[in-house]
């Protein structure tokens, strides 16, 4: 039994937006699978991470066709306390791979601590700001975070009311009372 | 059995102030019984959650007559990481209700989600910053902060040496090395 | 500022039987006050705890008339991990009290480590045998468990399905897969 | 943006057997997708857990050709202690969804206390006990395992040695001391 | 700066029995250094567990001389969920090591998973069964456990009233209401 | 059997600096043994607690000589979420202490609770702002770091690499994604 090439991209897609769709469509050229982690899986309705692992799942699998979808591996992945045992939390979710790509510098050092090489995707520097800034956007009800997420994906934030979440959870803190 | 009307009331109670007293009169007027989650339950001596669950017990106990501590039912919930999840959890741990009450918009969105209108209180919108307010006040050592809670509720913190404890934890953080 | 003075009780109420009853009954003859510690108040739907927090709080009010309730005061107390923390994790839940009352050797062990001398109820020691008795006539489909349990519980327990969610949960385990 | 109907199916797949296997074959006929809960995703290499989330979602992947695959949602979920909580911590963690399918009781039962229909998949009785029976013949190294769960998986976990582990998990109980 | 060569030693040492004893012994005429994971450092008071991880530290000090002591790195490690993820989480907790010893078969598969070899201690296979097997005496008021742990171990034991506090915890359950 | 006279010592060690070294030192000089509370012994790679429970038994242990050591008691703690259960859960973790030392005002209102007094350590009143100060420098390549801690915890800390490590922790934040 011949298991396919695998790659992995971590995000937490809050929102998913074009630098991480750019990302994913690059390494389904190269690999024959991508395994995609959504990190803090396990938090939702917070200013740092808006919407349920869910709607992250949702949101993604918009942008995708048929095809492409049958070579993804979306893995939700909680988070755990200490940053050092987080790769072997990583590795016990998903099916093996045959490769790491990130442009974080701690996902780097994390995997380097486990002899494992972490490659860079060119291009992609965008990512790990972005998604703050769209949030941020969104909470200033400034419409122009459309235009740093895919079209299916503003759709699908509109949708479910997102602009008017974000701006509450961010007006209260993550303070439900 | 008929059970009785029952209102919803949340709040930390870091510490109990005229807000919510005035907030639970209100709806021991309404209805025949109020459920008075206190939130955050498991936290305490730190800056956000300075007093344990039993010292908020005791603090808004000694506000009501035996009439209406037959009416009140507390009850402690510890928090959970996910908001989304958190109606859910607030739900299992306390008997049937019949309305809820707030004015914080987080809270009103959460219940939406699941159906459940969410009522508002008249003149009670100083809620969510008083508390804040009385404990930034409590870490200045400045006197006013008893204006805002009820007589009782000052005897009671004097008594436990509310101001103190406030004044180290705030200047220490809430690290305990 | 005087406090009345209060006696601890500690159970699990799964669910509340004549036994209970009895003991805080008996107590509250005693003392002016009654703290009624609802003990694993997380877990609920398991063979071991069957009720919600909520139900148990509703439980046991019905069996109580107003003056009763206004001198009971419940504080649902979720499990800790390590028994030898868990003396302190109830003091931290509940406001100060006069004396502790149990028949259960480990508790009584448990406060001896702080130095605290824990009180016998006289004729109480049908106690933690009798919940599980209940739980398996319920199993059982045999009504007899209705003479374990004060009237108004039998009807609240009914009005629920009781027996009919712990056939079903007693089957499967406590997994819901 | 109309969403495709989707159905719920909610599995340990410890290991993906022939049950598992026709039920979610049949729902793939009666819906556009299907979404596959991985419970308990967080615990492996115990009695009950032999297998990583990653391994049970490499098992069941390698039983489905890619149109398929296009169609399936997986999403690991981990275990929360109150399975009062289960439903809505499940909802949180998948897209949403237009029927549930499971023959488990404690399933229906907790569904149905928020007001969801759970219906029967027929022909599928077999699956509740069938893992655990698949895992006691693994564990006493009576091969005849292999006719319970498709010849793909069989090639996987004689790949893994799940054989060996299952052994020495068995033999230890789940201690790792 | 070099540091010296390690071994690394896990167990409950609940309690601290001959077989531990030997085991180290042997450790220290191999190694400069002796690592011993003090596992399960969280639970106390049950009946798996009924030493805290501060009586084990002391019984298990009390078996060496300074000497010995100086060349002893004890490091409590608390529990994790999944076992995959159990031998990532004690290499956070302890210093760089050189070798495993263990007679474990569970220790051995879950190390080797990291391609850590595991050695075996030779005439030490009474382990495993001897920790029990001591528990069991004592709760039985056998004094013949006596002759299962160091003398030093015998008089700690004693001091603490060992016998009398199995004995309650067993007869309980780990139930403590 | 008699045991000798114990000194608690709690902190972080993040890293371990002159000024714990001195404060241990001094101890040493007026007790018998020291127990030293490693605590949030479960973080690590973060802002806050860049190295792991293993790092800084590491970093301690090259200060001291043999003798030294063989009177060190190291017990790693993990966080507990409640401050005022912290206390309890530090003796569950170590053997038995005569005397707390600590320049903590927080530290000192917790054991006080416990009716324990806590001794404050003559000339050591740099320890608390002085961790979070060599972090400081380190993330900001000011080499002037290796002033606050011992020579050989600085030799450590360059085989670590450790200024590169909280550089790259620092400037990502706390998050790995």
């Amino acid at each position: 039994m011949k298991m396919p090439k695998r790659a992995l991209f971590v995000g937490r897609f809050q929102p998913f937006h074009h630098g991480h769709f750019y990302a994913i469509k690059k390494l389904l050229k190269k690999f024959k699978e991508v395994v995609v982690v959504i990190g803090s899986s396990e938090d939702s309705f917070s200013p740092e991470n808006p919407f349920t692992c869910g709607e992250r799942l949702e949101m993604i699998r918009v942008c995708f066709n048929q095809a492409d979808l049958s070579r993804l591996i979306f893995v939700p992945v909680p988070d755990v306390n200490d940053n050092r045992v987080w790769v072997d939390h990583v590795f016990m979710h998903i099916p093996t791979i045959d490769a790491v790509y990130s442009n974080n510098q701690l996902v780097k050092m994390l995997f380097s601590k486990h002899g494992i090489l972490v490659s860079t995707i060119e291009f992609f520097d965008r990512g790990p700001k972005e998604g703050s800034h769209v949030r941020r956007l969104m909470a200033d009800g400034d419409r122009s975070w459309t235009k740093h997420v895919p079209k299916n994906v503003v759709e699908y934030l509109d949708a479910v009311e997102a602009e008017q979440r974000i701006k509450k959870i961010v007006r209260m803190g993550a303070r439900h009372v």
